[in-house]
């Protein structure tokens, strides 16, 4: 198994480069191959723009799925982009690892999406859902809170937290990847001293644990229902009697 | 009122752009005061990270909230985001103008919060919510969606936009604002000719139009419910009793 690892925090000894560590060990330890994309450290800019396309198709307007497709076409974009998008056809896994900054990713990791799921290449009309580029591969989000599990529940007073990241999960699915339920870790917190820090080191050594032993066998890992693509009409609109997937959906059993 | 309208497009003559400047247009007919923060134009760097932050707390190990509520303490944040906290404290109401991109913002709006909601200036664990640093003020998502607005309904193969915007919208209340309904526009795809282009247009004019007329009126424009702070027990955890509020409940009344 091909495994890429994209880890988004600008800490180098964050908690968060302590799980990509752990993740790579575990899956090197079975035997399967791991690449590790550390966004911060390459300097990744997130800003989708005009500056990334020397070849403009239009030069008066820049429209950002007109030029990904044709850069996409021409074998014109830019190096950094060739090369992530490269990564995600060779992995079978892939895991997004982040802080949960405002309810979502880093802008880093935004940038990620908007820059390296480029229109033509990535996806198309014809090229989504179970019918994506990614299709067969699996996707798995692991994020920290510094919030605690309570709070991140659904009836917490921070929101729902899987239900915040369900827009990176349904991109995940739309270009065509089996989304995992996300591996999620609360209480992350710097800043702490004393016995506090001594409590949490001992709740996130267990967590990492946990985490090694779920990785260790990712095909019982719970992924997430979608609709597929002939779920909906001509219109798109889900078919009456298709399933009805959402946010509140949690499918339990490995699909 | 002063209104703050900050635009995430990377076009300067997108239809984007065209809706700031006719927003602009129709609030100072009314005599208010508008200020616009172009994210693009102004090259603002959405990554949240250590080279932001001259006068380290701790040097060994880079904590987000740490460095942000230190600088705000001893006033060394750097210049832009001191100039977008005190645009954000000068506004009555703030509109944030941007594409839908992979179900969310474009990643330099995402890290404008990541950068600029800074702990300790801006929340901190007394001022959130109806207690908010930003309470009182309005905030307003205005989004264009290249896709129908059938496909982004809640039963629609997109997934249900709204909800899509939720953890923005969520961001917003935790620091204060009281949310507006978004204001969503269908179809804005670059790229089309013709007849198609012209049914476009004509579209987009009716839009802008209704725009127009709804900012007009600020006090009848929905707005989104939001638990309260006394909602939650003091394990964050909502009340029995409490009403449930959540990215399905639509109140249609002004509140």
């Amino acid at each position: 198994m091909n495994v890429l690892i994209v880890l988004a925090h600008p800490e180098p000894h964050s908690f968060n480069a302590h799980l990509v560590e752990q993740a790579r060990q575990a899956w090197l330890a079975q035997g399967h191959q791991v690449k590790t994309v550390d966004l911060y450290q390459e300097g990744f800019d997130p800003r989708e723009g005009a500056g990334h396309y020397p070849s403009r198709k239009q030069a008066g307007r820049f429209d950002a799925m007109q030029e990904q497709r044709h850069h996409w076409t021409i074998q014109a974009l830019p190096a950094e982009i060739r090369r992530h998008i490269e990564l995600l056809r060779w992995a079978d896994t892939l895991v997004l690892q982040f802080p949960f900054w405002w309810f979502g990713a880093p802008a880093i990791l935004k940038g990620w999406m908007d820059r390296v799921f480029v229109y033509g290449g990535v996806y198309d009309s014809r090229h989504r859902h179970e019918n994506g580029v990614m299709r067969g591969k699996r996707a798995l989000l692991t994020v920290t809170a510094g919030a605690s599990a309570q709070a991140c529940a659904p009836d917490g007073r921070d929101g729902d937290m899987r239900l915040m990241l369900w827009p990176i999960m349904h991109a995940l699915h739309y270009i065509g990847f089996s989304v995992l339920e996300p591996f999620l870790v609360y209480g992350v917190r710097g800043g702490l001293a004393g016995e506090e820090r001594q409590a949490q080191n001992a709740a996130l050594a267990q967590v990492t644990q946990a985490y090694r032993e779920g990785l260790s066998d990712l095909a019982a890992w719970p992924a997430v229902p979608f609709n597929r693509n002939d779920d909906f009409d001509a219109d798109l609109a889900l078919k009456p009697g298709a399933p009805v997937y959402s946010p509140f959906v949690r499918h339990r059993d490995p699909v």
